[in-house]
């Protein structure tokens, strides 16, 4: 078949080519898959008497954006949950649905979603990182783009793969498929060093290496990832990896928020690329990254949207003006990352972060014909000063919008013509994505009823032993008690000694019961604080308090280890109110009538409640739990004090009385 | 006539009352120019059988959007020169370009163009400060807007009045004119403290006052603005124009980026309305305001694109995007500033801080039917999740964007159906637009044509004597001159040490001449610096050198005073060459032979070239020169030194030479 051609003509052609040469008017030649000539509109006109001809009616043409970082997939998840803390919006939020929902079938459709979003918005091209990732680049091939798609690989069972290995092995089953593909190029994603342990880093990037693919990461995003990495490794990030090995592969790193000159430099030896993504390092609060430095050490800096949980878009336009005023605003300077600059690294610089320099980026001859026309005529750019011949870039960077794409061209293929999709049913894959939000919906929704089924939700909840025995009498003096424990007759199997920071979160239906956040910094012998232990407990009402009885109670009992912080607890859970109690306890153990026990004298501080003795125990058994009940008072009489003191209420239950 | 009746039904009814009331379906109707009910779709359409429906087809419904701040005119300067400091952007381009083109036909077709713009993104009423305010206030009326308008008022000559008191005076008639404006409110708009003196800022507050009309300025929008009111003032910004009794007016303070808790207070006492500028306070890398401060302490604050010069949209969608995420950044936390509560930024707290909370900002019966509707449907901000009410304003704020506005309404009327604006012709206004951006090029090209031009566009250039008698020679000892100048035969009238910091730019075509700009540092008696004085000298090549003399020279000279920074007037003038001169001069005016001479002992520092004596004399005379030059042989003997020992060049070409 003889090679067709097609000339786009009378445009302000911008090839963002590294002298950012301009025709205007303009033209381009497309052959095929790629552009044959570019140059001014009479010259070419003439040279191909026999191309189609498309007036392109004084709009611009230039190169499609390069989106150099996006979790394409997520675009079903936008709008899920926003203005949340990074943690309690990713382990609260993201992975519980992302555990539940994420399949081919999910991934596939919310890569169209998010390539009919990309295309009216003039991306022709992006790296995306998630899991299914041969489920991405079947969308990218079907919508017609071009990306570099990121097998993601790390320590944690995804929704893809039960084990590292398991992720490894389908990365190489991926790469191995997609080698070659005109539009797609495979690729393996470790997701971050904190959540890929050195094995995990050494195996992608032996991978990478074998099959000369790119490796995409995100490397400090946050201040508290460089801190422990510092802390865990005694090296910031990007040393630490390099340290790994990791940028012995084509590294593309998203973020780079904290980085100093140091590591900047060990990126530039390598010639890696970064993904600036300036609203997703806004909205969640992660910092702002030393574009300025990175560009002027010569590093090959791209801009990217993140995914759409986070952004909540995937609109270049917005992440380049974002870009150029990040840059600006952090470095008190407004002459800082120009529009050019910012404009090439959307194209050019972006390109060559994806290691596709040779493909795409620019116009030039031999490059794939990835390029778009955007509308200058709308009243929100109007008017156009034409004196400095940057102030089209300026245009373009702060006043233009995503909605004046009006045509997208990827390897030589219209997937936009006159503001119509030509690849996808859009209306057909949003109501198939609005049908997903409405399942995840209705799951978080029955999640969300009970404050158990969100401690479920987390990760971690046990059921504990619903039967307690607890007798606990107020003291004025606590030296009987330590008499008595040191007198023959009760066998002391352990002691310990700490300060207890609890916090109380109740809910404003009582039946929720009530979640506690548990602190104990552990007293050693020396009265210095040696260890600190966090639990979470939710406690039900009660189901019975027996009337006969201050001291057997029945109820439900979940018990979580606290890994996240209290205030992590506090935006996911959002109780409707807080008590803080603190005391000093101290524990034993013992052995009493041959039962078990828990003997706790405690000085409640905060608020200042005085001494207290406590004895506990715990059981599964009905009959146990009376039984025990009957000896408690027998170990409170040999301890000195009165069954018939007894308080019956918890410490939470005397403070919040008042 | 009966009042007419128009339900909206089948809408996504936000009502951005203080509750976040929400209907869905709900309903509005509209009586006249009003809000006559609001509620659930069904009950609503019960209750008016009679009225005209809409059905909205399942749109957000909503309050139009408040532009608490802009200079709508601009819009025809938008994207004349981006990327440049606040001072180079507004004393080399924007206040020249001013100076020349602002009309009221300028202002009246500027105006215009921006009320397509903000009509099309969904804005329904805006604050602005402009001249010739009286031809904003008519487009207004005209494109059917809602705004309140301040004629601005500045110390200095404006392109719509000569002096203070006329423009005080153009304020009293304009408001005069225009209170009791169904859409337009009057007001008086003093431009900021730095650019009013106390009288003007007591006068203004006094018209403010007189007329119950609002007063808006511009408040702390910078660091350097805060620095010079402490050095000048002895207190902060707002704390000084309260003092100065400002804010017993209505104030509306554009920017607040640098006020302290104590300034909060203060404007929070009097219920000060805010408008907080994130683009322009992003590009201009003015700061960002601690918009979370002043929400909790109760202000009104809204959101402003400011002018389209500085921005460059006016797109209310990016605004409120970019005030939740510098908030976000800048407080280390993602949960400020949530989506609702920057929703009601740009639509209750706006009309509340322009003080038009009775008639707008909110969907309440009784007040006017300012309202939009945005198709929430497109790919960018699908899908739509429920699960939690609050979602749909992070849909609105993360994913909306200023082109899905379909339609809205002010005062009761139809601005935009079906995206197709019904009170403007665009396409003729952007025509007019571009013309002026065709003239204004025109004007920067002619005058950027040379360096003298461009002098003479900032102020104050003058036009030296042209002939120059200079000789100087190099000493290896300055002793035998100083011993000269003891001597019988001159007379010394003055004496004057000073350290002399030339810099001076060159152009790559030399009949641009040179640019010098000198810093003295005058030394008292004791050796001490005692002041500064800053000028820039721009000096033509040699018109003539006469063969027969070192001596006499013929040049251009264009003398300023440098009241810029020399890194203003760099990035201003963009050299492409820069040397720098350091030397120590003593200097004295003298009379020799009857004739006045300057005799310059000078030893040049940086780089070290030595000692050098110089005589001087310049003269509009030839004649006279031509005299002078022979005398200052003379002078030169007398000096101790010999004329054949001259340096025929300036030191700058000695440098220059190496």
């Amino acid at each position: 078949m003889p090679p067709t051609h097609l000339l786009l003509t009378n445009a302000i052609v911008l090839t963002m080519d590294a002298a950012l040469t301009q025709y205007e008017p303009g033209a381009v030649l497309v052959e095929d898959d790629h552009i044959a000539a570019v140059g001014p509109a009479d010259v070419m006109q003439r040279g191909c008497p026999d191309a189609e001809v498309l007036d392109c009616g004084g709009k611009v043409l230039m190169p499609g954006l390069v989106n150099a970082h996006t979790h394409a997939p997520m675009a079903l998840l936008r709008g899920l949950v926003d203005d949340l803390r990074l943690d309690v919006w990713l382990l609260g939020y993201m992975m519980p649905v992302e555990r539940e929902f994420v399949s081919p079938e999910f991934v596939r459709l919310g890569t169209l979603v998010a390539c009919a979003e990309m295309i009216r918005s003039g991306v022709t091209c992006f790296a995306d990182m998630y899991y299914f990732e041969d489920a991405v680049a079947t969308a990218v091939r079907d919508a017609g783009l071009r990306a570099v798609c990121g097998q993601t690989v790390l320590k944690f069972p995804t929704p893809d793969a039960a084990s590292f290995e398991e992720s490894l092995e389908a990365a190489r089953t991926f790469i191995a498929a997609w080698q070659g593909d005109a539009l797609v190029v495979p690729a393996v994603a470790p997701h971050a060093p904190y959540t890929c342990p050195p094995e995990v880093l050494h195996a992608c990037t032996a991978l990478a290496v074998e099959f000369g693919v790119p490796l995409l990461t995100h490397l400090a995003e946050t201040a508290p990832e460089v801190e422990a990495s510092r802390a865990e490794h005694g090296q910031a990030v990007v040393a630490y990896v390099r340290e790994q090995g990791l940028l012995e592969a084509q590294v593309l790193a998203a973020h780079c928020v904290h980085v100093d000159d140091a590591e900047i430099g060990m990126l530039r030896q390598v010639q890696a690329g970064v993904a600036h993504c300036p609203s997703s390092n806004l909205k969640l609060a992660s910092g702002i990254a030393p574009t300025r430095a990175m560009l002027e050490r010569g590093l090959a800096v791209g801009i990217g949207t993140d995914g759409a949980a986070s952004n909540n878009d995937l609109d270049m336009f917005e992440e380049m003006r974002l870009a150029a005023f990040v840059a600006k605003s952090a470095g008190n300077d407004p002459t800082a990352l120009p529009a050019p600059q910012v404009l090439a690294m959307a194209t050019r610089l972006g390109a060559q972060a994806l290691r596709l320099e040779r493909l795409c980026g620019t116009l030039e001859p031999g490059k794939r014909a990835d390029l778009i026309l955007v509308d200058i005529s709308a009243a929100h750019t109007m008017p156009r000063y034409r004196r400095d011949p940057g102030a089209i870039y300026a245009q373009l960077v702060y006043a233009g919008h995503a909605s004046d794409v009006s045509d997208v061209m990827v390897n030589g293929r219209w997937l936009l013509r006159e503001r119509q999709l030509t690849t996808l049913d859009e209306a057909g894959l949003l109501a198939r994505a609005q049908e997903y939000a409405r399942r995840i919906d209705h799951f978080l929704i029955e999640r969300e009823q009970s404050v158990l089924s969100k401690l479920v939700a987390i990760g971690g909840a046990e059921e504990g032993e619903s039967f307690e025995v607890q007798a606990k009498v107020r003291l004025a003096d606590p030296a009987p008690v330590l008499a008595a424990l040191e007198r023959p007759g009760i066998e002391i199997l352990h002691r310990r000694h700490y300060h207890e920071y609890d916090t109380y979160f109740t809910f404003a239906d009582p039946a929720e019961g009530q979640l506690r956040y548990r602190e104990d910094v552990f007293i050693d012998e020396e009265g210095q604080a040696s260890h600190v232990r966090c639990r979470l407990t939710l406690v039900g009402p009660a189901r019975e308090r027996p009337a006969t009885s201050d001291v057997l109670l029945s109820r439900s009992r979940f018990l979580a280890p606290a890994s996240q912080s209290l205030r992590f607890y506090r935006e996911y859970f959002r109780p409707s109110r807080e008590v803080s109690i603190q005391k000093d306890r101290l524990r034993w153990r013992c052995l009493f009538h041959g039962m078990e026990f828990y003997i706790n004298l405690d000085r409640v501080q905060q608020p200042d409640l005085g001494y207290f003795v406590e004895v506990k125990s715990r059981t599964w058994s009905r009959r146990d739990a009376e039984h025990k009940a009957e000896v408690a008072g027998d170990l409170l009489a040999f301890l000195g004090v009165s069954l018939a003191d007894a308080v019956a209420e918890d410490y939470v239950e005397i403070v919040e009385r008042g």
